[in-house]
């Protein structure tokens, strides 16, 4: 079996004039070496890849089992006996002269010849430098692969999809939980909304969803959003953990978590009586939400989505980031953006730069319209997570939209 | 209110004749950041620090309100305005001239001349490069911090020692409840353990362990091991979901949840009858850890302790690892580790190389001797997590050593 991305990496690397890819890691967890390694756990780590393969040093032979399972996977092994490195450590060799008997194991297995090398991965900042210093030392010339790296994650395997749809399942799982604690919370003192015998706080909120992300062996190495009123109207406040929530209020609920890759959800809720202003800015945000889904499909820009929501907020009133730049109220992030091994990943809605093509099939996107009024304290958004396909889109998110949990 | 490590890291910038320190880091759980922002959640950031001050920098206004999180722990702030970043985005800049704006917008504040500065943090190789690379454009020279920040960390603060701690205490919770389960269990056909109608897997010990670290808005980062029998014997295979535990069997059970900082403990178990030198094992284990933790206090070296221990269980006729390195069988890893922001840190356990000298007070270690038979397909490790003190040390995960679960 061999890697599944080796021709579309060989095509990156030619309009790069590189002849490989070297990818450093402080461990498996990588956004940029997981491609490589499904879900074995490694500590440092590195890959040498091209068009014809790719090689995977590992550095210590207590991971053999876990390196044995990437091989699985499709990648060739580089074994620490092969570079020498229990000889290396005992005689107390400098990283650079690790990493350099490292990658040139794999340069030699992998057949390649000297010329451009694009670097990725996560290592520590003073063990990329250590790694380009090793490499110009044997005439490579090393240079950025960010660009290449996420071009070359972001059309999606089948079992990379699977993976995302694993997490989005047990995201709506979460959800469930939430709203069906906001609908058991009575209103007590001061609008306060209580659950059981104690006041239903951001973090008891956050508590639930976690416990059913836990039960299903997903992390949330981002953690969660539960921002309540004048929190959810700065946007990406992530919710003081012993607020405790409000009848009438909104409450934005953004959840995050990963299995292998992350999936991506977001709702909005109010218990008791919206004000009005939050109905009608959730039933805009709702129609910008339904609209744009309804558009997503191969061939269609991400900003393009965006521009389309823009104006209609910006028709109702509201202020909008392309013509507002900066703006703090109304509408003021852009409507997606890509989901994977990285919970922010192209293609990207942005208007320029890399990744802003038309969307593809194999992108899986987030779609999220959100309206904001920091002063009168209310924030709503939705944000569903689907895959592009050549029909059209999936949505892995199904979930109610409502305001109303009693409505879930 | 000044950045509490300011002393510290002027003596190690001095000793290294530099300048300067700076961290970049694609979001602000990288453990380079970490101590300058707290708890505050923030995309790609930068920290420009000497012993005078800490500056932050951050690229989106959206994160204002975090950034003010991290202001109030004692660093000052740059804002996207204060660089321009906005304009530099609207120009469509590259991430190079990015980055130099941001950097050299702190060095001014921080009144920083220019020579040799030590760069740390996890960013995208290709975004260290980009960084290096405007450092050099300005005449610094830009060098490896990882030794550098590692040692800054090292030693805790009153604030991180209650950090982990919180940590340990919830471990010590989750031991509770997988103690708790495997007592509950009951043997069916084929030794199986069952736990109410379903066979009690590795996964479902793992989602016990998560379950009561989601409630505490705990996360695992790095996952969880839960190795039965021969999964176990190889020290660090993180255990197979499916696979169902067993009476007779042994199964270590590794937790190292994280808050801020990380916590880590390992028991091992045994349901029903245990093979007889499983017992001898986890007695000598035991005696190995209770020895070790005893010796533990400011000016003892961790090589010293391991030694001691590697002595102990070669005259007990097992393979040891300064003896015999590279085996595979008997006692084969280093006894301990520091713990903190990540969770393999200073001080060192090794024989030689950085942090390998005499424990401190404010260490925060992990003691965890252990013995493996692969080919009789058992494991047994007991890890203990200690703050080194003035007197000796605290233990911070104070849980039954037993195998048996019922004595517990």
């Amino acid at each position: 079996m061999s890697w599944a991305r080796g021709e579309l990496l060989g095509a990156l690397l030619s309009e790069e004039n590189a002849e490989a890819l070297v990818v450093l890691a402080g461990s498996s967890r990588d956004p940029d070496l997981q491609p490589f390694v499904g879900g074995a756990r490694l500590g440092e780590a590195c890959v040498v890849a091209h068009g014809g393969g790719a090689w995977l040093v590992y550095f210590t032979s207590m991971e053999r089992e876990e390196a044995a399972r990437a091989e699985a996977g499709g990648v060739e092994l580089v074994h620490p006996a092969d570079f020498g490195m229990e000889t290396l450590r005992r005689e107390g060799k400098t990283h650079k002269a690790i990493l350099a008997a490292a990658v040139n194991s794999a340069f030699e297995r992998a057949g390649t010849s000297v010329g451009k090398v694009v670097l990725a991965g996560r290592p520590p900042a003073g063990s990329a430098l250590a790694l380009a210093r090793a490499l110009e030392d044997g005439d490579w010339q090393p240079t950025s692969g960010r660009g290449l790296m996420l071009a070359l994650r972001r059309r999606k395997t089948q079992r990379e999809i699977e993976g995302i749809a694993a997490a989005a399942r047990t995201t709506v799982a979460a959800f469930r939980s939430v709203a069906g604690a906001l609908v058991e919370s009575s209103v007590r003192e001061g609008e306060e909304l209580w659950l059981g015998e104690e006041r239903l706080t951001v973090a008891r909120m956050k508590a639930l969803a976690a416990q059913v992300f836990a039960a299903h062996a997903l992390e949330q190495p981002e953690s969660s959003i539960v921002a309540p009123a004048e929190e959810g109207a700065t946007g990406h406040s992530t919710g003081t953990p012993d607020r405790v929530l409000r009848a009438g209020e909104s409450v934005v609920v953004d959840l995050f978590p990963r299995g292998l890759l992350f999936a991506d959800c977001t709702r909005t809720f109010c218990v008791g009586e919206p004000p009005e202003e939050l109905v009608r800015a959730h039933g805009l945000v709702l129609e910008a939400l339904e609209a744009s889904l309804e558009a997503v499909r191969p061939g269609v820009r991400g900003w393009t989505l965006h521009e389309r929501v823009c104006r209609l907020f910006e028709n109702e009133g509201f202020a909008v980031p392309d013509k507002n730049p900066g703006t703090q109220t109304g509408y003021f992030h852009l409507l997606g953006h890509g989901v994977g091994y990285e919970l922010h990943e192209l293609p990207s809605f942005r208007k320029t730069g890399p990744g802003t093509d038309e969307l593809r099939a194999g992108d899986v996107v987030t779609i999220e319209p959100g309206l904001y009024d920091p002063e009168a304290g209310w924030g709503v958004r939705l944000e569903d997570l689907v895959v592009v396909t050549a029909a059209g889109m999936t949505n892995l998110t199904p979930l109610p939209y409502d305001l109303d949990p009693r409505a879930w």
